[in-house]
């Protein structure tokens, strides 16, 4: 870490900081400038805040060399995770494909879609029990009898399922989710992360909508500091100034994260673009720079045939999109001739 | 509602959307122009999701007229909401000060600070006892201890207290409490908003980072379709584009929020701003521009002189904002001058 | 256009507002709901200013059905725009290829890049000869003598040549220019826009690290109400809170242009991220999701080796993007297999 | 200037980073952590470019030490600068107040609502004859024309103008003009921004919509190159994603601008709310936290009283901003009791 003295520091606060910093077994070298002085530490300066320092009278600028995210970091891991899911995997080479309807509406539902996302080549089926809306008047999800229902569609179809937990009282009934969810919402829910710590299961984490990769790296730093680090990476859209789509996908996010950590990440451009005609040519860009797998909104429910155009996709444009998927999948970064 | 269709809809489908919309007892209203449908709808439209009627693939656009939110809507309560607090209340001409450490200590600490912001004026106390922090390697609060040592606080000065919830598992904590905050980071954690909304308790729930005044006020909605309508709105700066600030304080937020709604609004420049030293002017802002109290960061532990300058304020420091504050407030905004 | 009235609305002003709006010719239809009156306005409203309307008082919303942008809109003219450039051309399913250094440094430096990225495909040659930089007291550019520097490139690889303008005094130096650049600070330099409308030369117009894919598109109008309807677009990165990356690549931009828009929408993954090793996925995603270029910066010169690993790439390692490019270009969407 | 090592960097780029560096007069000491080295940088850095060093493959990042723009910077200039316009000045304790209408209409226009704002006390008149416009087809102003009516007002009036400047090529007909204006869309025009550090005039530049305080700063500092130090910064709102507001009113951004640079800060509610309604509390938080002037929109046009309620104020209703303003100025920020 690099702290940045203002000008003419008084030399007793200086003293005071260093043996402070010293006191943490931090080694403290200085750098005396014309106008400035510099602190160099070197030891472990995990626990100390840059914020913190960055706050102190003779303190211009104080910044982190080392990741804060040791679990989570590249550099001290330089393996990808693989992690085993049913009997698939994700990461390591292997292209997931998460696919299922927002919600779960109806056992007949979750099971029409699932046979159908199958067959067009998912690895997996995701769907909504428990729907975090920013109404409390419109529809919250199935719920415990939707979770049931996505089960009951996993023994049929032996597709692994992946499912959002929106609160710990819940965690009792994830006991045969294949994958537990944190929605965008609850990245920084730091008390259920901490608490999926504990659990074997693998845990995907969304990015939240305002949330800097490093961010997303820390709340997978907090679940893997409890011991758990099967964690699957989601960039689904960060909030901008523009309004032309939902979010702004961000997909340089993907090779920044592969460089940044081992873990392994993939794209939803369902919920950050929020028009299904956008899902193909984004998912396409999401393969083409890298990333491990794709999350997808699928729907198919005769009753909301007017919801055709929104960003779930009916079955047979799924299809369409997961031949594209294929065809470009050989021809992406890091791949045979990428 | 309005809905704007796109050019020249086949006739079947728009029937489809009427009948729809028809079915939920909402009259369709509809205009043509030279080569635009516009339908307008009257009638209950609360359970109608504009985003997934602009999904429609003959819809080219849908904007509710009515806000989302009609418990918080200042047009169905035109009267102020004031939300009384022990001795004390926020909002009706009452200007509300929250003043205290971010984090609880030690019982010598809080009970030290809270004398002091006391005697500077403070109507109320606050202290962090379950912080949420991006590192799970930094202190993460004394938790069920904290809560023990702010509430002896109380007791001696017999201020009331505000602290944050981070988790329904930890609501039975909260007895005592007299008003709870729910952070930034859980703005969004409806599960835990429908539960408070089943407390008696006043809630003070703060912006999240990427928040709008909207869904800040369908947040604050989640607590009163739950019964309780006791809710303090706290804007604490947004993530912006802009870092020479820690985040950029929204402050026409306080005006528009109050037109918005009838529900008491209050600002914390600490957390906005993140130095000490633009806390005194962004409060004073703050007052002029018409909000119902502030919540201010005051911090006093010798131990961490070297903290001086962090955004926490010393006592002397917070009794200087307290004096500029008063002068300052019989001229603010809707008060007599302003 | 649809105009929402705010509740009980003076007759008069409503009719002051009717009367004033049928003043310009357009028919408006109003519909009562219970608590709201809306107005359909038939005719043309491209002089109307919506916020303007917005902010009257017994306007509660104003928003526009059509375009503001008639030369532009997609709507209006069905086929890709084609623009001629030398023997090559920009859309049309051509892939365009923009490659050259930051800073035109030497007439050495220029024609060695030239060579070397005609050799690797590229099919047009860029150099900067005025430079916007932030600080006045870095390397400006060489101005007039950069230009002739770049011609002779021009001369000697055959390669059309894209350039920036700053403004309009240097106009009279871009005779021989094929392509003129507004740059991403210059995209709303509206005098600028309007005198190259009445050039014959095709535009390249950077959108705005804040400007809105509307905004483009009237930037893009600015210069067709001129006459001249050769305008690229060049989605280069917008600002957001992420820090990761210097900016944030926008590709939903590309598939969502294509649709407002017939213009051609190429790509810079060389400004938007600001770091070489990127380049190569970003500009892949580019071509998978739409694009119908790339604009990339290839440096190469020994003196300043040190560069190696800034956005700009060397020219083997432009090669290599080259060769990914082509590789994965045929499977793109809406092209063979996309 | 702090260069951080990626780590075990190849002794010969480390040496040629460090020769190269040497050889522009800059001592270099660096220290060995255990894993990283950083150098520290002693001299005059102002040449070197920190993005182009955090390019090199070797560096892991680079920052400053010493603020960019040595002639704004307020560490190297203690005094306030006091801008004397007319009889009156900016800064130096004296309020400030620029109003009049967006654009010029008439002569009969501007001179009614100069004699207006005068009486209310405004200290310079504003009105624009050159207009920036997002579209083609709305009103551009009177350009000449406009000047001239403004220049008759001045005269009648003896308020001194401020006007924008849109192209350099404009710069003649501004001799009268007593403050030459600097648009959002125009703060990195830097040719501009150059040729007007030519001019003895002073020059009011408004922040771009994206622009960070350092880029403003920057931008003052081109003008300030060519020897003009004349310089009024105007705060005027930032693009964020909250829509209920037209833009982001960043107040922090006045105390934190004063503490950064000596040159006086001046704030704009009227462009950044978009409503005219907002306009007096923003002014009186603008007050509040230190500005040194406010830029405020008054309409008067009795043909247009459809515009009632536009961003632009009545000059009833401005002169009901300016008493609230001068009741609330003596409790200002760093004025008496504040």
């Amino acid at each position: 870490m690099i702290i940045v003295l203002k000008k003419n520091p008084q030399p007793e606060q200086m003293n005071r900081l260093i043996t402070w910093l010293e006191s943490m077994n931090i080694a403290v070298h200085s750098i005396q400038g014309e106008t400035q002085t510099v602190l160099g530490l070197v030891g472990d300066t995990t626990h100390v805040d840059p914020e913190m320092l960055r706050a102190l009278d003779i303190v211009a600028d104080a910044r982190r060399i080392q990741e804060p995210y040791p679990n989570a970091s590249r550099r001290l891991h330089e393996d990808d995770t693989i992690i085993p899911v049913g009997d698939t995997q994700v990461g390591g080479g292997v292209f997931s494909v998460i696919a299922g309807p927002c919600s779960i509406e109806s056992e007949e539902q979750i099971c029409e879609v699932a046979r159908a996302v199958k067959r067009s080549g998912a690895t997996m089926l995701r769907g909504g029990a428990f729907k975090p809306r920013t109404s409390p008047y419109t529809f919250q999800g199935l719920r415990g009898h939707g979770l049931e229902m996505l089960l009951e569609a996993k023994r049929i179809t032996e597709l692994p399922v992946v499912t959002e937990i929106m609160d710990l009282s819940q965690l009792d009934l994830f006991d045969e989710v294949d994958v537990i969810q944190v929605g965008a919402r609850n990245m920084q829910n730091f008390e259920l992360l901490k608490e999926l710590g504990h659990t074997g299961k693998p845990i995907l984490i969304k990015r939240g909508l305002s949330s800097t990769l490093q961010e997303l790296l820390m709340s997978a730093e907090y679940v893997m500091a409890g011991g758990n680090d099967q964690i699957i990476l989601c960039e689904r859209g960060i909030r901008t100034f523009e309004t032309a789509t939902r979010n702004t996908l961000d997909l340089a996010a993907v090779p920044m994260l592969k460089k940044m950590t081992h873990l392994p990440v993939i794209v939803d451009p369902s919920h950050a673009t929020g028009v299904s005609w956008l899902v193909k040519p984004m998912a396409m860009a999401a393969v083409a720079c890298g990333a491990d797998g794709l999350m997808i909104e699928v729907h198919n429910d005769p009753s909301r045939a007017l919801c055709d155009g929104a960003q779930s996709l009916k079955p047979e444009e799924f299809d369409d999109v997961m031949q594209s998927v294929r065809a470009i999948l050989p021809y992406a970064f890091q791949r045979t001739g990428g």
